[in-house]
């Protein structure tokens, strides 16, 4: 099977224009086929307060309304991910970009009221992505530049956690790629010491997982992602990377932040 | 040659959601390969209101300077251009929406500087259109949905007039399809008498459109709008359709608006 790289970025590659250009240098310099998904960054929730917007948050948790969902996808899906594009064509990337709409390449639920109303956020499940519309753009030499704006296949536009996006992406085109998700954060990787930036663990293997959180060396937020990394590698993708995105380049020759493979 | 259907719809369909739910509807259930290209409407001036951008003027033209094309980026290519391709999912027309940095599908040139500058607007030529990139889209059975946003290709966005784009792709695609350029708008075509609604001409041959315009039948607007049909016509365009977008299922009858024609 043909190699594909997916790879998400977050507030702290996209809210930098310094750090956005390298990256996006980089990103375009990757071999073979790949796939960008970003999520937001500080642009939206700035735009929201410019709005009078405020931000609506229940019990910690933030709350996609309608008006927010219009600030997100005018942010989200218009101007960073154009901007994002237009960079990438002028650097050589035949990037196209992306909502889950376009194409109908993820298609995702409105999230059930339980105890929180989340508003307009987009579950994604195993048959949310339509590996069969982003295998023909990538065929057709494109690159794909996901925004974290989905859509639930009946005029809903929704708001979606990329992290979850590039992760469902991964584990549907592994059916008929060879995939690589990489998470890019803001640290190296996942570190021995949380103190010293260069211990980072080259490499962690499934069953080492937890014996890791017994040695307090995954902690906090680091488990919940480590947990969805496993999840992907157990459906098909062949290795997570996690790491910073100034190191990509080092990917290459699989120096690239924490390794994390079956 | 295949046919294609190019389509524009602006502000007096984009602005009220029947009319655009309808318009989608009858878009939809065209036959044949199509592509719809949008302008922006009230929505991006009302935008640029509560953020307190005010629209700027000189000599009565609009300038594009660099918030109002963050505005228009936002407005165009995310908010209007998602929606609208939300929508089309749901009617079954499987849509893709796209600036013209996306798959390098339109690439213009910043307006030069003259008398007046412009700021980030583009303007198009015959090589501005990709046509390879369009065709093996329309080939997979996507339809595109071009906003009114392009690039020149060294990353800079820029604000284009929506209906230069679907003349300028029109006459592109006339290479390799045979072309039908249609131009909504609020009235039903070109009418014989102006104050009545129903005397629409329903076919200018270009030899007669000098004679229209002696007789006042062609005058103000109407001048550069045809004059613009006509050189598309001449540079391969089939036929040119300027019409009321509510009358779109009659385009099928060739009963839609006036058709200009060779």
């Amino acid at each position: 099977m043909k190699p594909l790289t997916i790879i998400k970025i977050g507030g702290n590659v996209i809210d930098n224009s310094e750090n956005l250009h390298q990256f996006l240098l980089d990103f375009t310099a990757l071999p073979g086929d790949k796939i960008l998904v970003h999520g937001g960054g500080k642009i939206a929730t700035e735009l929201g307060k410019s709005l009078g917007i405020e931000a609506k948050m229940v019990d910690g948790r933030r709350i996609t309304d309608i008006e927010t969902l219009r600030v997100v996808t005018m942010v989200y899906a218009g101007l960073i991910n154009k901007n994002m594009v237009a960079q990438l064509q002028a650097k050589g990337c035949n990037a196209i970009g992306l909502s889950g709409a376009d194409g109908n390449v993820i298609k995702a639920r409105k999230r059930a009221v339980k105890t929180i109303d989340y508003g307009y956020v987009g579950d994604l499940d195993e048959n949310s992505v339509n590996t069969t519309t982003l295998s023909s753009l990538l065929d057709g030499g494109l690159t794909p530049v996901l925004c974290a704006i989905t859509h639930d296949g009946d005029t809903q536009l929704l708001n979606t956690n990329a992290d979850t996006i590039a992760s469902a992406v991964a584990v549907a085109m592994a059916a008929h790629y060879e995939t690589i998700l990489v998470y890019c954060f803001e640290k190296k990787g996942v570190l021995k010491d949380v103190d010293i930036e260069d211990s980072v663990v080259r490499e962690i293997k499934a069953d080492d997982f937890e014996s890791l959180q017994a040695e307090g060396i995954v902690a906090g937020g680091m488990i919940p992602k480590l947990h969805n990394a496993f999840e992907a590698i157990k459906k098909g993708v062949s290795a997570v990377y996690i790491g910073k995105a100034d190191e990509l380049p080092m990917l290459g020759v699989r120096e690239f932040g924490t390794k994390l493979l079956a």
